[in-house]
């Protein structure tokens, strides 16, 4: 059960960007620009980012929506995700999105793990100022958003097909929150939120 | 020096939301709101908890930069930010205000060290849903804003008078970023940003 009462049962950060608008606007609007705006890394790449730095965090919602995002958009699907989640260094992927996954799991620790070699490595493999910035910026997003959504117990469903329909609704629709329907309104004022 | 070449020499956090307006803006407006939009905690007590989790996470620059900026809006100035940051558990802020900075220093560590106690301690002072929302977000997105300010070696200044006054500026103007004056748009374009 959450920590505080929110105004719908949505699970994980979704529940909570409805419950403080004011809030949920800007941190939509973040997660659009990072993992789906123009960029010379693709968007499973970036998603990849994300569910890597999610599953460092132990964060099992964001984990579980971020992966099934990934798969849904590279071509080793789930199974490139869980090896890159297992083991980085050693995964099936280019030596540029490898160098730029340990500078996201330096993030992850602490920004101050962030060497100059680590980001000589990226630059080695082809990687831009754009790129170092974004998965820099991406990683630290992700240390926000999994602490966000544990800090306050939200619920993370058990069934991977709740998360695969998820990752579908993302690809089509993105993360600037939708407002909320006519039947989600009703829902919010019967439960006084 | 900074791990990428940036369009300004503006240190720490500027000098990124300048060179990537795109999600400098989303990060500005999250700010603004967390730290001075409507509240029941004073913009002192929101300052006062992003400076506790900016030392936590050992950034200089948000570490000085938020302290000064809570120490000139909080009755106890920099005296109280400075007990805060040497042991919270013992400073002379009120009970809520302490209980609060307990969730705060446990979202540092991990959104899961938010036990139901530390929640419970601080609905005990009359902590809100909303101001317990707040915290936990506060203190998630300093993780993001530390990690992002150390993850690309920006530059912090040394001396402490530059911090005071930043914070008299972002009490004065807040932190939604100001167009680049044209002086600036002119050095940017001469660095070829």
């Amino acid at each position: 059960m959450p920590h505080i009462t929110l105004n719908s049962e949505e699970p994980g950060i979704r529940g909570l960007l409805r419950y403080r608008p004011e809030t949920g606007r800007p941190i939509s609007e973040l997660a659009e620009v990072l993992l789906r705006g123009p960029s010379t890394l693709t968007r499973g790449e970036r998603e990849l980012i994300a569910a890597h730095v999610s599953a460092l965090n132990e964060c099992r919602y964001c984990t579980a929506s971020h992966s099934a995002t990934a798969a849904a958009q590279l071509p080793g699907g789930m199974a490139l995700v869980e090896q890159v989640r297992a083991d980085a260094d050693h995964a099936p992927v280019s030596a540029k999105l490898k160098a730029l996954l340990a500078i996201a799991a330096a993030v992850q620790r602490s920004g101050r793990d962030v060497t100059a070699d680590l980001v000589a490595q990226a630059r080695a493999t082809g990687a831009t100022n754009l790129e170092i910035h974004d998965t820099v910026l991406i990683a630290a997003a992700f240390c926000m958003m999994n602490r966000y959504v544990d800090g306050l117990a939200t619920l993370a469903p058990e069934d991977p097909a709740i998360y695969a329909a998820g990752a579908q609704r993302l690809i089509s629709q993105g993360y600037l929150t939708p407002p909320a329907a006519a039947g989600d309104q009703a829902e919010v004022r019967r439960m006084g939120g």
